[in-house]
């Protein structure tokens, strides 16, 4: 049995680089960024209005003058009309080019027009103290040539957005992985059937697409029966056909627990099985002679997903290389006591406190078999295996298994 | 001008339920539960047994017994094999019925096995202190009937799971709405086109498509000229072709911001127009003949990234009749200053703290034209309108843009 720092080491490990693909930007929110994304232009790439109102040159106005001849309009995506000699205007629009000739702009709202003898003027109501009002400066947020996004970005709206105000209608991104998933279990039936008194229907496969889909993997489901003759056959095809496989059951110590063996027989090489931890404490993990990641996580409902949210979805992460974030942390309301030496991966529903820390209720619940209880949490608060004591108010790092605005 | 919040009721007001649609069980993680899912029987359906190794009488170990006749094995899946008289044993696996005429399983860390005279022996090394150890007892999580989810439920994997157990291999869930992403903007040119010095790319429609993702709704990107004829033809068949519309720019005083004169000349309610906030000032809202809303966000990418998070997320959720949670919280790691009347959506980075509070270091950047600059955050934190002074370590309610894991 290894720790589950070890476990995830040991993982982590094996998750070399996914191939990079390059998608349309419409669909590369989500995605994991695979090249450095920089300035084609300076940002922004022309002294820029931000405000619509007049255009002129502050040294009039610090002369003593407040009323403005209007030389004419310069509209967003017009070609830029200088201001020509005297003290005259240009009217404006957010926008627009800095005319040439001009280095401040007064809106709209610090003025008063008046049309006379064939010609419009503009009066400035408020004068500012200084050149360069409502301009946006060429190259005052970034440079050409900046990188604006590193590699290992996952993409966001206002990331697309940047993609596309330099001109990529396609972005390089992480493949997404497709992985057969893959329940076991006798005692179990599929979702539209009716079961006998003495089964229960398939969840986990269902559960464990959804969670992987969090990390952008697709899933295959599959069921095997608990035959060690057909898992051979069956999983040697499923294996070929996907990226890596993701069992549920099979792993602990019963007799119809075959998948540990099976796997070996088909040449897939374990690096561990049996982690000191509660729930999931049978995950087996290893590669094929081909690389191929094969998670075998224990059938219990809870303890599969703590296995697929705390260790797939990690190295599914570390595979497209993206960025790691520091994680998330929460605060006990209440305090526990776990005596095993074991690292105990508790159910929390996590709330945001009017003092800004997170705060996590735990929910024990009735243990790996009670799946119900997840749908009263959002996440597993990870406490650490050294210790007995879990005092209320101090924070642990957690797992999230639920989307939140928060 | 109207405040924030006064904004927020009267959009939020608008926000009718979405239609129901069926999903296949798979295609059901992220969207909105639209009925009470109930167990169709008890959690567990049975007396279940939760650890490989022996099911036995406790009154035989009460008695001093440390032996037992293995009298069978019962797997999972496999008809109940009952006790019969006598001090025996069954051999049983986790996820089985526990065997009638038994009420505890030792686990096999606990036993140690021999086969004497053509018959198998357990002794128990480890006895328990009562009955019922290592049962899972039916009923004991939820009882046939109860609701399990409430509608208003955004599905995460563990649900996904729940309804599979409960034999629901397809969910009533909201319909995803699609809406028309319209940008306007004579300077702007398409992702693809090298822009003239004076012109820029179109980004707004790309980020307002991936963030309106976010709350599962689907986007049709539009580019239209400043025209007011054409704003008027074309706008008139996009909007009945989709739930409702997304415009960016066109709504401040600029004079060829034609979008709130031709909306009303389209018969589009107003509203609203203009919110007393920096950024997104000139925000424009109306509703159709048909109940159809139309946002007009203003064109600065960053004003358009945060109306669309903090007006139209919500609107949408609150349409796919989506549970609220209370909003998150940042601690503000400075102190910032912020005279004029107007609620400040100051960009932060969010980052987890030791002590499990959420902090949000501030990123003002160059202003609603620096997209570039939210490339450094993470989110908005929304800091009240009738302060000037926001404290470094006060919490703040934010409006996140980014996935994150914490």
């Amino acid at each position: 049995m290894i720790t589950v720092e070890e476990a995830t080491r040991l993982m982590q490990a094996t998750a070399t680089p996914v191939p990079v693909v390059a998608v349309p930007l419409t669909e590369a929110a989500g995605r994991v960024l695979r090249e450095p994304l920089r300035a084609d232009r300076d940002f922004p790439p022309f002294d820029r209005v931000t405000m619509d109102g007049i255009a002129l040159r502050f040294e009039a106005l610090r002369g003593g003058r407040r009323t403005f001849a209007v030389a004419g309009v310069q509209h967003a995506g017009a070609v830029p009309i200088p201001l020509g000699e005297g003290d005259g205007c240009l009217e404006v629009m957010t926008g627009t080019v800095l005319p040439p000739g001009t280095d401040t702009v007064i809106r709209y709202e610090d003025l008063s027009f008046t049309d006379r003898n064939g010609g419009r003027y503009a009066e400035v109501t408020a004068a500012p103290e200084a050149a360069g009002q409502n301009v946006h400066r060429q190259g005052s947020d970034r440079r050409a040539g900046d990188q604006l996004l590193a590699p290992g970005r996952l993409l966001s709206p206002p990331d697309v957005g940047v993609a596309a105000s330099v001109g990529r209608s396609s972005l390089n991104v992480s493949r997404a992985l497709t992985l057969a998933v893959v329940s076991t279990g006798d005692e179990l039936v599929d979702v539209d059937q009716l079961p006998l008194p003495h089964q229960i229907r398939r969840s986990n496969a269902y559960a464990l697409a959804a969670a992987l889909g969090q990390a952008g993997a697709r899933s295959q489901l599959y069921h095997l029966r608990d035959d060690p003759q057909q898992l051979e056959t069956e999983l040697r095809m499923i294996l070929a056909g996907a990226d890596g496989l993701v069992l549920s059951g099979g792993v602990s110590m019963g007799k119809a627990d075959f998948v540990p063996a099976v796997l070996e027989a088909l040449g897939v090489q374990k690096h561990f099985h049996t982690v000191a931890q509660k729930p999931g404490k049978p995950l087996w993990f290893g590669t094929s002679a081909e690389g191929k990641a094969v998670f075998a996580l224990p059938g219990n409902p809870v303890s599969t997903m703590l296995c697929a949210i705390r260790y797939v979805l990690p190295w599914l992460r570390t595979g497209a290389q993206q960025t790691p974030e520091p994680p998330g942390r929460a605060v006990l309301t209440e305090t526990i006591s776990f005596a095993p030496p074991l690292t105990y991966f508790l159910p929390v529903q996590t709330f945001p406190g009017a003092d800004g820390r997170r705060m996590g209720r735990p929910r024990p619940g009735g243990g790996s078999g009670d799946l119900a209880n997840l749908t009263e949490a959002d996440a597993f608060v990870e406490l650490p295996a050294e210790r007995k004591v879990f005092e209320a108010g101090e924070a642990f790092p957690i797992w999230k298994f639920r989307w939140s605005e928060f």
